[in-house]
């Protein structure tokens, strides 16, 4: 059991507020912060602590940061209330938002200029593994900065990958994923309502598919939200424009042609643009349905 | 143990020997059958027999058509030498080509008129299933094609999908697995050279993504030869135009929009054109690593 520590989580959306309570879980000190009120005050009737950013941020030997992009983090860690500016040397940032990797280097940068460690440590796993303490991370960084996130780390992931002394790897890393599981959604969608329309059914397709070739994580976790016509967002579809967006940014401005990353993110942005941003990312299979003029389980037609 | 009877196995390719040696390991009668000399004699000091067609035909219980497409299935079936003109009432034809659902709607009414049965039934799994008798058969056809076929199916595959009544859905849930394993091939080279040009090793990214939500059936499989740098081709890239081919030409026919399928489709079509035809279809990162100028492990630079 590592010492025990004072740690303040800036974001308390589905995953942040699974993650601040994992921390508080495993006998730690956590202070929550967020814009909304209701989840900040979840958060204190459950045992956390809240209060003015950056004075907190004083007592801090290691803020999470779980806010939705580049622009909120560096809000976050260098604005008007930005909490590096209180925070003690040899505190350590853990940034877990999906950036890009040139962003993530000047973070720590930025922040070892401070005396802070930077950890760049996007997350996998979704709000249940966020609230089990049982979250992938793709975590780069200096020794120090792993060193100083440990009990962090340990409270939050059931897998850390060390992926090197760097900021910039960890978040490269996650580019890579997501442009896999993005793709894989859309493909998901793809083979489903194309099978629809062939005239097989989606609870058929699901069960041949599993046992085959064509097979995939997102396949096996998301096509059974097709088949029950179920879209209650476990994981939203307006998080794809962003993250593939993250991935097609990337590789365009150091000259990688990513075909399918870009061809996956129309289909989301389009699934996003008709109003389907805060259904389940299954529902991009409406995008497929619509445009080829079939009905999906559960769903009454356009 | 079902009744001993005599089969024929059409094109002897490496899918097609070994489904031809897996009936005559299950005790059966087999006539084998290739353009090329090589297989057929191999075949026969095995312990198969070969001959002439369509007089052989004339004995088989059932044919099974393991050749490369829809023109060579028809040409087997109903061309010069067609074996359906000698075929017995009552026998039965195992149809294993990827084609589409139209296509196999076709012969088996050409079949029916002459009293034999058609089962539309492509396989998948691989060279070393076939001979090992363990194929996945994605089937459909009349209960009388399927009770026919059985000795054969019995000895050819470790998993039969009934898919229906009717000849042509056993072919669109082929396509429906080929668009997802065309497309996850694709997305392992795209991710993984992305990756690699993002400064993370070949063999970290597999080591993430295998236990992460980006994984396919596909990625875990295929993402290993580009670790290795070896394009032995278990499964060549010159199936993929071929077979993305048929699915995007049954969705465009049909009015069924397929980005995904259509975007992996030119991958490999320039991964074809620039000579990697005959290599393993992992090879396809080799187009976007030349794309992005990289080097991948064990390939000289281009």
């Amino acid at each position: 059991m590592s010492e025990k520590i004072t740690a303040g989580v800036i974001g308390l959306g589905s995953m942040g507020y699974g993650i601040a309570g994992a921390i508080l879980n495993a006998g730690h000190k956590v202070f929550g912060f967020d814009r909304a009120a209701e989840p900040v005050s979840r958060f204190v009737e459950s045992g956390g602590l809240t209060g003015e950013l950056p004075k907190e941020a004083g007592a801090f030997d290691i803020a999470v940061i779980v806010v939705l992009n580049a622009g909120q983090t560096e809000s976050v860690l260098f604005g008007e209330n930005g909490i590096v500016s209180t925070m003690k040397k040899g505190a350590a940032v853990i940034s877990c938002a999906t950036v890009s990797p040139a962003f993530a280097k000047k973070m720590a940068d930025k922040c070892a200029k401070k005396g802070v460690h930077y950890l760049d440590a996007p997350i996998s796993g979704g709000s249940v593994k966020a609230s089990q303490g049982k979250l992938s991370v793709m975590a780069s960084g200096s020794p120090d900065a792993f060193t100083s996130a440990e009990p962090a780390l340990d409270a939050m992931a059931e897998k850390v990958f060390r992926l090197g002394n760097t900021a910039g790897t960890g978040s490269a890393m996650k580019a890579v994923n997501q442009l896999l599981a993005g793709v894989h959604i859309a493909s998901m969608a793809e083979a489903v309502t194309f099978g629809i329309h062939q005239g097989i059914s989606a609870q058929k397709i699901v069960e041949v598919i599993t046992q085959s070739a064509g097979n995939s994580w997102m396949f096996e976790n998301r096509a059974p939200h097709v088949v029950k016509g179920d879209y209650t967002p476990h994981s939203a579809v307006d998080i794809w424009p962003k993250d593939l967006g993250v991935v097609t940014d990337i590789a365009r401005e150091s000259g990688f042609s990513a075909p399918l990353a870009a061809t996956a993110l129309q289909q989301f942005v389009a699934a996003s643009g008709s109003g389907l941003g805060r259904e389940d990312d299954a529902a991009v299979a409406k995008v497929y349905a619509r445009n080829a003029n079939i009905k999906l389980p559960g769903v009454e037609t356009p």
